[in-house]
């Protein structure tokens, strides 16, 4: 038995085939088509997948099914309720549309969701059933997983830790438009604006100074043992931590996996994470384990079709 | 068919005889006798149970089971793995010990999480199957409910909300040995202690000085137009607003559940919560609605048969 995973970005759908053993065989992108409301992707993802089948000679009896993560809030029965604008859908029942292609069992879920889920099953999670899944990306995403299930909460946003309130003193607004929320700091963007703020705000020496800073340029400082860097870091550690505590506070996680372009600064960037959790966390929540997220790209297909295998 | 809650407290055990249409058809108490590491506890309750059988010819064929709520951390098989010192408990598995006494089935949970469920049952949450529970008492406790199940967590602190960080600049104590949980400012003595400080500040006219304050006095102030204790209330309001935001970005419930010795202010006591949740809140998770909890007391015995018959 087979199973497809099929992550739909806002550029490309990544698609992968799934043996039983959780053993991805193949993998490929199409483009996302989003014109005439998005109306070609799924029917896209129906045609991409049969043709895969016929290359390697797969019978529709083969194939257990088709897990799908998609950018927006998604209900349990796979309707996409909404948030999706950035594929011009609306609201849109996923299994239904790709059964007109092709008959086989399909679940759909949000894809911060699915990538958490990915995780767990294959990735920094694996072995745990309690998990947070933490993406430090453009923004701060969230996904949940409790007693091995996605929390996907009542209209679709659990586990959107990004917008957090955190700092009443903000002064610039968050793309959620209120102000203080945990992504302002804890995002690429986030901390490209903290080490700006550090920055401006004396003359201390630092290979910051003078260029354009980003996560990477901040973390590679750090690396280096540059002390604004450092503590433009621990800045970030500090209201991830306090993020992240008040999450404990409500799900009492096993384990917190961290991923997302932010976590390629590798095992350091959770050195600044762990002691500021600690500093915030309730003593019975604080065993919750931090690991750096191990799929990439790939968490999307690999939850996707664990929504079928696992 | 017949069942049992047992709501286990630290001075008294509550018991309630239930029918299968979630009839309370007797509630009684008996003391909670903690000497020698609580070994009576639980044979007192069995006990009970048998000699309310008796009287009211209850034969075991006809008893579904038993639920029961104990104050500490419960595993999903019942077992209380910590937590429950002012019992005199260590670990302890409970349907273990009553099935010595009375061979049905036994479920047990947090004393909290199952006074939630009470209230999911029959109460404030009737009709919702997302819920937070909050109970603002000498304490902030919490009760969460995901697609009509309790959120354990890993270690049987879920639902923690108390212990939330929301103030950097708080110089005493929490409870918890750790310095601005949302409980020092949203449970009854959280309040009491705002009032101490706002009357400190300055020499604002209230009717709140040259006395001892409290939730209560506080609440009385405010419904009679007392400029000072609306000041204070507003002030509650927004620390457990913003404590409820970030509850709600985490796990998206469909409706807040507000009980404990503080919320017998009534109405009024939302009409200070509400507007503050929708100032901090990531607006997909703001539909959540405010309901005052309804059992009041008898939560914990209608949560705990709740285990059995829901």
């Amino acid at each position: 038995m087979y199973a497809f995973g099929v992550d739909i970005g806002g550029t490309t759908v990544k698609l992968g085939l799934f043996d039983e053993t959780a053993k991805v065989l193949d993998k490929w992108e199409i483009p996302t088509r989003k014109e005439n409301g998005g109306e070609a992707i799924l029917p896209d993802v129906a045609k991409s997948i049969l043709s895969k089948m016929e290359e390697k000679g797969i019978a529709l009896g083969e194939v257990k099914g088709i897990g799908v993560g998609a950018p927006g809030a998604v209900d349990d029965e796979g309707t996409m309720v909404g948030g999706a604008v950035n594929l011009g859908w609306g609201v849109l029942n996923i299994p239904e549309i790709l059964h007109q292609y092709i008959d086989v069992p399909v679940k759909a879920n949000n894809d911060a969701n699915v990538a958490a889920m990915g995780e767990l099953w294959q990735g920094g999670g694996k072995g745990y059933s309690n998990m947070v899944a933490v993406t430090l990306g453009t923004g701060v995403g969230g996904g949940i997983i409790i007693n091995g299930k996605i929390l996907s909460g009542a209209t679709g946003a659990g586990g959107e830790i990004g917008h957090i309130h955190l700092e009443d003193d903000e002064t610039e607004c968050c793309g959620c438009k209120k102000k203080g929320c945990l992504e302002q700091y804890a995002s690429a963007t986030g901390i490209a604006r903290l080490a700006r703020r550090r920055l401006a705000k004396d003359d201390a020496p630092s290979c910051l100074r003078g260029r354009e800073n980003s996560a990477k340029t901040v973390f590679d400082a750090v690396k280096a043992g540059d002390a604004v860097a450092i503590e433009i870091a621990e800045q970030f550690g500090d209201y991830l931590g306090k993020g992240l505590a008040a999450v404990a506070a409500v799900v009492n996680p096993e384990v917190f996996v961290i991923g997302g372009g932010v976590s390629k600064a590798g095992e350091i960037l959770l050195s600044f994470v762990e002691p500021a959790f600690q500093k915030y966390v309730f003593y019975p929540c604080g065993k919750a384990q931090f690991k750096l997220a191990t799929l990439g790209n790939d968490a999307g297909i690999y939850g996707a079709a664990a929504l079928i295998l696992k």
